[in-house]
């Protein structure tokens, strides 16, 4: 069983997950994994690809084709979870000066689809639609959960964005607690409501379009941009133009538009910078209904072009070396070059 | 000149820094860069060996050895800076919602020894003293400056923590704003004064040495340990055994202590891992006098043999796959077994 560790000087979590280890001994620096272009789109050894469901813990929910009724997402367990449903309580224990919990939550894998060198840029809007159909299913279920504060849906691709399996997927962790981070931006969204009656997502998407300069997409009431303090070479935010607080509120006639934005925006990513690492993170408030004003949720997209370094973990804070303005006139190029 | 921009969904600041950028297309994935053993002492193309001094801006400080008079540390303005001391003003711009300033600060590089192919793992002592002095000295100077509000300084070793020069040295941003979580943690241990009439990591390090299991070395007035809520495997903090809040009032007695345990400390890591890559932070109240009963300045090595993924950058959280305690029993050998 995993635990989780408050830090007394932050007040923020960590997930200790020692199963998910290495050996102590394989701490010691290997070197970097080869890239991999020209994949199989099928891998007999790969854990998530057909034919080798029973190499997967129990799936927690299935999406399958209507025509062929072959499965097309998948949702499974991660078979080194950092948290696990099942355990003793969620309740604190203090340990002196120190806090720990055990690791309930949960931690699942969302298969994208049965073919492995598959990605999303290059998948069709309908297939895209299938997995963020998947994620909202999961986001919801698992925010129902009594002990759940937290959900975080993200993926990791490629070797510098942390992925340690090719096959395309996402993962979704459900904890008991919620990050410092996650907190503070609803605290300084909350803020802003307080004293200007607004919704500070909805003020920002308005004044990146009344800017312009930092604009990527704008289709089916979703803006696509780079954000004014970019954190990162083609930070990428994908923001619907009419605030919804939670991920778990979207309609769904919208999830196709949101698939399809999204698509769109992996493939310009794709386009400019040759399918390039990257995180792609989602930012909601954690909850399933009942009225928030004050937040929208929104994707962020990471590209892992440069080192994070000693600064930033540090400091919290980032050195960019791209203006948004200028990465942003390089994607809207990309974008009308699409085909 | 670079830009400070405030997001205004954490009320971070971001360092926009053009001049130190790649070209745009540039920033198409490179394969990874060779590692780097069997370095020549002295190698003619690096801009930071003796014999190349004109090609760094002029120098800052120079110390020097006091048998041949010739310079042992050096530090010179970043020569392409994320900060820089001149310019219009440190005052903010308001850019309707976003908040922007003018780059206005400093960004320095301590070069830490005229050998090419050292590492601080590896030097003596009084090597290290030396370049401790000198970042005393920076630290001092930089925080008597009127727009300063904050200094960070850092190492980088290795490519993967964010190195892009081999030859030894660290660097000090000095910037006219405070990052968040410097401020947090000023916040979080002044509550706990409020609340308790005690300083946070005083009680911490006692704590730290009443477990014992976390701990690596107690020497000198200063303790060694894996935190407990360790954020990466080998995570290491230096803290002195009686708090003494800003790195700028260590003593001149003192410095010699801290440079021996800091020595001690990279050699251990640099025996268990095999010479990791690493960031080493020094985290200190941004003060060169006066009284502050609730803080500590302490040292941070974050060694980085595992990806920041997607969880890591969305949550600010962090999953760690190898226990505290587990990594500080390794440590403990490796000090044991140090000649």
């Amino acid at each position: 069983m995993s635990l989780l560790r408050q830090d007394p000087t932050t007040k923020d979590w960590v997930i200790i997950a020692p199963q998910r280890a290495k050996r102590p001994d394989q701490f010691a620096q290997s070197s970097p994994h080869p890239s991999s272009e020209a994949l199989p789109v099928h891998d007999p050894s790969c854990p998530f690809c057909p034919g080798n469901e029973t190499l997967t813990p129990p799936e927690i929910l299935r999406l399958s084709d209507s025509g062929t009724g072959e499965w097309q997402v998948r949702v499974v367990p991660n078979k080194f979870p950092a948290l696990q449903p099942t355990g003793p309580s969620a309740y604190r224990t203090p340990h002196t000066l120190f806090y720990e919990m055990d690791g309930v939550g949960s931690h699942e894998v969302i298969i994208e689809t049965p073919r492995h060198n598959e990605r999303l840029a290059l998948m069709s809007d309908q297939d895209v639609a299938m997995i963020l159909r998947a994620c909202q299913r999961r986001y919801r279920d698992l925010l129902a959960h009594p002990h759940v504060n937290s959900v975080v849906l993200f993926k990791n691709h490629g070797k510098r964005a942390g992925t340690s399996l090719q096959h395309p997927h996402m993962q979704v962790v459900a904890a008991p607690i919620a990050p410092v981070l996650m907190r503070r931006k609803v605290e300084v969204a909350t803020t802003y409501y307080d004293e200007t009656g607004r919704c500070l997502y909805s003020d920002m998407v308005e004044a990146e379009l009344q800017a312009g300069s930092r604009i990527v997409i704008k289709k089916d009431g979703y803006v696509v941009f780079q954000p004014f303090a970019s954190r990162l070479p083609f930070e990428t935010w994908i923001m619907p133009h009419r605030p919804v607080p939670s991920f778990a509120l979207v309609s769904e006639e919208d999830l196709p538009k949101v698939a399809s934005v999204l698509r769109r925006t992996l493939a310009v990513l794709d386009t400019a910078l040759q399918n390039p690492d990257f995180n792609l993170v989602l930012h909601s408030v954690p909850t399933t209904g009942g009225a928030c004003a004050w937040f929208s949720w929104h994707i962020q997209i990471l590209p892992r072009l440069t080192a994070i370094a000693g600064f930033e973990l540090g400091s919290g804070m980032f050195i960019n070396t791209l203006l948004p303005e200028e990465s942003a006139k390089i994607l809207r190029n990309a974008y009308e070059a699409l085909p």
